[in-house]
């Protein structure tokens, strides 16, 4: 099983999550490129910091939108968008292999997430940069989305991940950030689920059914010090329960 | 003889310069990587035309100041200056490669080709960014600067050019742009210093005296359409003159 | 009546349009207040030379995008959207008081005055952000919209404006840009209709039927030097047809 | 007495010091304008909160430069440096008169407040735009410095701050933070300097030697937690020891 999360989120002066702490936990760092958040020294510090403990490099890709953090939806025209993608997963490719690396994989961040889980037009953008810059890059996403099922069309590897900490309704999809219980927050409920997920068992959906998952990666969040903690219970778990965790990407 | 100008420096709605008339005439284009100009659907389109004129693809680095058009120093720690310019290269390549070629060479831009002509420590960083980054990378400047001192004694090939229009002291530094006199307009002389350059023959320096500059690149500009002119008639009048113009990177 | 334009829409070295020729024509000037378009120089220049003439400043404002030039739908928070509108007509005003004059009026720009045409929440944002600032700032729209609806309903004066050059239906909106017809290029039809629309007459919509708008205001474009020569065009004809032009504002 | 600090120094998803604690401490609250910190809905909170509690509004004007938080100096025009300084005054004045007041004084930051201490065409440039904005509008910054003196040459109000936490040299200017000693991190130290300062005794220099400065302000820090507390610690002394704190702008 691989563990995933977004990292590099600070900006010049600013920091966001502890990088350090989250990439003990992880397998896998969502590394972001400079538009939604992160700088060139970030990127290199981050990038370094994973070759060094083993983790991978994912480009965390969003919209160029610093002042919104890259969670609103831009109605930005799909060939600027494959445009600043392949612009954001070449210069983070510059540090990842300055460090010994390089870009592993890559997994749209934040309002790009959302909206191409769902917008064909920009969905198509996204897969047509990373299959421009590299064909054998995986992608991650949920599965159900036209972002994983262009990008499967595309030739490019879809890998499914799951939320260690979000809620899901029957059919599979997440629960909305904006409906009560959306987001867990007892460490022990969300490691137990992370259990289930990584065993093929099933998890309680939103109306109290059962629903199995069988991501290849799970994504647990990391930019608050509560955050590192669930990651490290998590991870703990994980390994107590015999299940080894390592890189999707191999 | 290699001819490079820079290029791709308009942003979003924005254009400067007339990318595709200056590709018919030179070997070398200076990129912009939208950090002092640029975007990223400006440098696939510049890139992928250059590829199609096979004009060779170099990196224009500049400080991040897009208000300023980098042409204003920066006192930016060297260490976030070498970051930024990996950034810039890797942004840059990335579109390259998709349009079947890749970066060729580094010339820096503006404000910082000029700090970088004296000021040791962000010399040093832009030396070291291009040397981490692919250290066949052959960098453009002026001959007598730190910018090509350093770069050579990092190992990487440092490549002279000079300037088409501008004056030179009988030392053979640029008149300062202060002065009365240190660009020159009129056509037909700019053409015959060129032939001048590029033949090994002297040009006339500021004080009358004679100058035997020996560039592999001259330099033309391009951003205002008298700019375009003046580039093509440069282009006829050195191979009237028998020069074989082609990229320096080979 | 009025004519109103869209001015002061260079950043740095980037020009766009010939604020100075614009300004002899129209009667109000909507001035970029840095977030689309436009900076602190500009918008000094456009508003001294605004005074000057005698030409009303009112505040362009947009969202903050200068890479879509305002161009495209950002689903901000209302709340963020509000106090960015704040912050440029306070911005804007700066120099239109050191001009000794003020903001007279406000109209958004492109894709947010696209978007207050229906958005409740953007709209309502908007609004409030005037209302704060001035109660007695008059703003700018088209008949009909939810912008105008609520600004009204907020005690603001909402003030009527027509496009010179752009097909209507019968029902009195827009044509959209991405059907054939939308847009108007003839200097003669575009004058004849201005006429009209200035004298209480009716023009032909894109139905062939006759249709009364009964605008305060005309808006005419001049980001290209064609579109300067249709404003003078225009100006020309509904002062021969004996239109008095005058800023709305008084 | 009056006691400044920085304030409204996030930016978006970004935060920076804790503004509400600090504005339970502080007579005049030096705002960011969004230039090198700051965004316009920070800006709303601050001067709401600080016309409640009866601090003192300033404008932090800054460089353009968030990435580099404004501390790097910017070769900037000095024309483009005033009318960026206008534009910050003005945006933030429409925060601080929606609050129900006004921007009560300007304090350049970082850079630019370092810079101007010695350039003059900066200062010149800064002092321009206040007084352009209005003349009766203070400045704060070091006795002695080009930027106060040209100011008072302008017929501005020029105020002398003094730094609680940092060594002085003999003749009354700042230890460079480049030397050992020259930020004092001991709170009782801070403290009792704090009141020397304001009861017209001497603090001991760098070279053990007496010096008497004279402040009408104060500059406390804010952005970590501890500073906070020393910053604390410094009121409650200054009040222990009779000393009325209220803004300097009266």
């Amino acid at each position: 099983m691989d563990l995933n999360a977004d990292m590099g989120e600070g900006f010049g002066s600013w920091s966001m999550g502890d990088d350090s702490a989250l990439l003990e936990v992880v397998t896998s760092a969502n590394v972001a490129c400079g538009f939604h958040a992160g700088d060139p020294s970030i990127m290199r510090r981050v990038t370094a910091e994973a070759v060094e403990r083993g983790v991978a490099i994912g480009a965390h890709v969003g919209y160029a939108d610093k002042p919104g953090f890259g969670r609103r939806f831009l109605d930005i025209e799909p060939a600027a968008l494959r445009d600043e993608v392949v612009y954001q997963i070449g210069a983070l490719d510059a540090f990842a292999r300055i460090a010994g690396d390089r870009v592993r994989y890559v997994k749209p961040h934040g309002a790009l997430y959302n909206t191409i889980g769902h917008h064909v037009e920009q969905a198509t953008a996204v897969v047509a940069a990373v299959a421009e810059y590299d064909k054998t890059l995986p992608v991650l996403g949920l599965p159900g989305s036209v972002w994983l099922r262009l990008a499967a069309e595309a030739g490019l590897t879809a890998v499914h991940e799951a939320f260690a900490d979000r809620a899901y309704t029957p059919s599979g999809t997440l629960v909305s950030r904006r409906e009560a219980g959306s987001v867990l927050h007892d460490a022990s409920e969300i490691a137990a689920r992370c259990i289930a997920m990584a065993t093929g068992r099933p998890i309680q959906d939103s109306s109290g059914g059962s629903l199995v998952l069988d991501p290849t990666s799970i994504c647990v969040h990391g930019d608050t010090p509560g955050a590192v903690d669930i990651a490290r219970r998590v991870r703990g778990a994980l390994e107590g329960a015999g299940v080894t965790l390592r890189p999707f990407t191999g």
